[in-house]
């Protein structure tokens, strides 16, 4: 299966992280030859300006022809181009003509992977993506390979760097959101276009990998309940502090009750200070899985940049190398499971609910009310008067997402309650 | 190579581990089949005594004949029975009859793995031993797949669960170690005769696994420098408390300046509190590792118990299953590196020490002297004097073990110190 003794990669795609590839494979080609078996050899470099020097390449190895590099026949195609075109259409050039891919396209994976796992299985070659979710954390791999034997119910992820850097600063600095933003942006963790980070859609995209993985069942990113860090304020975020708490962006896929169906959303989250998801801040990543016989296990490391999406990126090409050596391939897609994917309103969660309410008799009885006409049930409320007004805290135990959104739709049509001043889920306590 | 559609197990061992197995492999059947595309069934549980009930094992499956189990060509034989002897001697009977093999035995891979990997080669089968180092957390698999293309430089990891939970409580409670020791053995987190766990042993034989790893280099536990925590006491654990440190007992394995060598070692440990394991407290594990390219990635989860190990047991009978069904076999031994396993004195590392020193002009310097001599740079020092007596704590900067070893020895030899009383490595301080 392999070509004359060695290893053939198409690289396409020579930004941050393609260089950071071209330049370890070269690097530590006498390392990867002893682990392969055989050496690796770069075949090219596709990219879209072949006039811009590019760090770590072979200028030799450059070609603007992406089509031709994809129909090369390298055993390994290595696609870091990102976005949907032309990345999709090469890709499934290259699985046809027998090349095995690598990408860390997740965007493209949560969009149409049915598409790309469909030609991976039709022309028998691998398709890896390591690299797509949490960056340098080895996570696809134990939750395809290791967890195998083992039944997941439910995941907690950071999985966005730079909304974690935002939430970390805004906790540690108690500043707001936009200021944060801007500082994030002056030292290039977010970008001058933060859109897809700040909104939860990059989150979303690897909470649609995740939780295929992990339950076995085809997640679309149209699947996925999405809501971003732009509104959380200040003031949630020291309501939080004062309670125990860290907001954290979380992507979170949990098997529902009837175990029949999954639940995947990414919204701002308070997590408690003691659980080992509060402990990782600035850029870092970290996934947390509850698997019925494991328990809980914990994946940390850096989700992001060009060295640590590489490492990832390399030691897929290591094992679909290795498998090309041994003339097999490595587990395919697994959606035998089939779950139906649910919205948000199935999801069991909890509240935390901050009101402006009038300082008078009876308040807290109306309030109270309106959680129990929809079966909510509290766990804990503060009030603290402050001359005509009182602010009210209402935490909540666990509930159906919808009955939660109804009693909040209630309250902010309630007399007495002045506004509605900040709604979060809650997650992470009690070991859930 | 698979037994008339279907994957053969048997079991060699009914204790705790082997029950979950047993039970898991039933209950799970369903899901194990769709992932492994036939059917897994059990041959036989081989156990010691035939007469003990065995909660989750059908008793038609049990034997006491574990040779005629270990030879009964089963696709797989997943030994548990823990211990040298019969249980290497089952493994390589095993192998030279085509099974291959499943084990959780760390003593005996950390005694004898040449042997071991060596028959796996020698017949074409697959050792598998995810649950051999920290229960539940996927760590071999990530070591010796994802992270295949980068370059570990060093591993830190609380890799025993029974220490890890005696020096929780120890900083929880402000208790001395034989009064934490006789509570965990009450609560069941720690043996009737704690040798192996409260002197490193055990720490030392998943140490060697891990850095032979890590490094593609054979190490033995006989490798391993292994000090328990048996005299860390109360005071040492206060004087990390005021410092902003933890005790740990870690097990490090780490690449030497020179590249061609490692030093592999376990010992309590005073650890920064914001370090990402100082979080890791009672009975849990965590692997932390720094490579090359992907930076510090951290691994966490439940280290030891039935269902967790079972998971990790689960996962290898998944992934050698798929093997045998794709009629290839995973990544053998790879110790191409075949690094020097040096000496603690050769490692670089920090020292506390903690001293109680005559309460006049010129100890300081003195004291200064001695590191000085051995060429061991002072990073901070502490005095407080308490009468005729003062306490002197010092850290240091890195330094060879060595040279720190040897300031120890004069210190003790010094006049004006009276008695050194606490003498630690530190590590995790400044990414190192």
């Amino acid at each position: 299966m392999t070509t004359q003794g060695q290893i053939t990669v198409a690289l396409l795609g020579g930004g941050t992280v393609g260089s950071q590839v071209a330049r370890l494979l070269g690097e530590s080609a006498d390392d990867l030859t002893a682990r392969v078996g055989i050496p690796i050899r770069i075949l090219g470099v596709g990219v879209r300006d072949v006039t811009k020097a590019r760090d770590g390449i072979d200028s030799a190895l450059i070609t603007g022809d992406l089509e031709a590099l994809a129909m090369s026949g390298a055993d390994i195609v290595v696609e870091l181009m990102g976005g949907i075109e032309p990345a999709r259409s090469l890709i499934l050039a290259a699985m046809a003509n027998g090349s095995s891919v690598v990408t860390a396209n997740k965007a493209l994976l949560a969009e149409d992977g049915a598409t790309l796992h469909a030609a991976a299985e039709k022309y028998g070659v691998d398709l890896y993506y390591e690299a797509s979710v949490a960056g340098a954390i080895p996570l696809l791999r134990p939750l395809r390979e290791s967890l195998a034997g083992d039944k997941v119910r439910r995941i907690l992820g950071i999985v966005n760097g730079t909304t974690n850097f935002i939430l970390t600063k805004m906790d540690e600095q108690g500043a707001d959101f936009a200021e944060v933003l801007a500082e994030a942006q002056a030292l290039g963790y977010a970008e001058a276009d933060p859109t897809a980070d700040v909104e939860g859609h990059d989150a979303a995209a690897k909470a649609a990998i995740l939780a295929g993985l992990a339950f076995h069942t085809r997640v679309r990113m149209s699947d996925v309940y999405s809501e971003g860090i732009t509104k959380v304020s200040a003031q949630d975020v020291a309501a939080a502090r004062e309670m125990g708490f860290v907001i954290k962006l979380l992507a979170v896929a949990e098997l529902c009750e009837d175990e029949k169906g999954i639940v995947v959303r990414v919204h701002p989250t308070m997590v408690p200070r003691n659980h080992p998801l509060a402990g990782v801040r600035g850029a870092f990543n970290a996934v947390f899985v509850e698997a019925e016989s494991a328990g809980q296990v914990m994946f940390y490391g850096r989700g992001a940049g060009g060295a640590p999406t590489a490492s990832a990126v390399l030691g897929d090409i290591v094992a679909v190398a290795r498998n090309r050596v041994a003339g097999t391939r490595g587990p395919g897609e697994s959606i035998y499971a089939d779950l139906e994917v649910r919205p948000i309103g199935e999801a069991l969660t909890r509240y935390y609910v901050n009101m402006d309410v009038a300082d008078r008799p009876g308040v807290l009885a109306s309030v109270a009310q309106a959680f129990a006409d929809n079966g909510v049930s509290i766990q804990n409320v503060r009030q603290d008067g402050h001359g005509d007004d009182a602010g009210l805290v209402v935490r909540t135990h666990i509930a159906r997402d919808s009955d939660l959104a109804s009693t909040i739709e209630i309250l902010r049509n309630t007399d007495a309650v002045r506004s509605v001043v900040g709604v979060m889920r809650v997650e992470g306590e009690d070991g859930r």
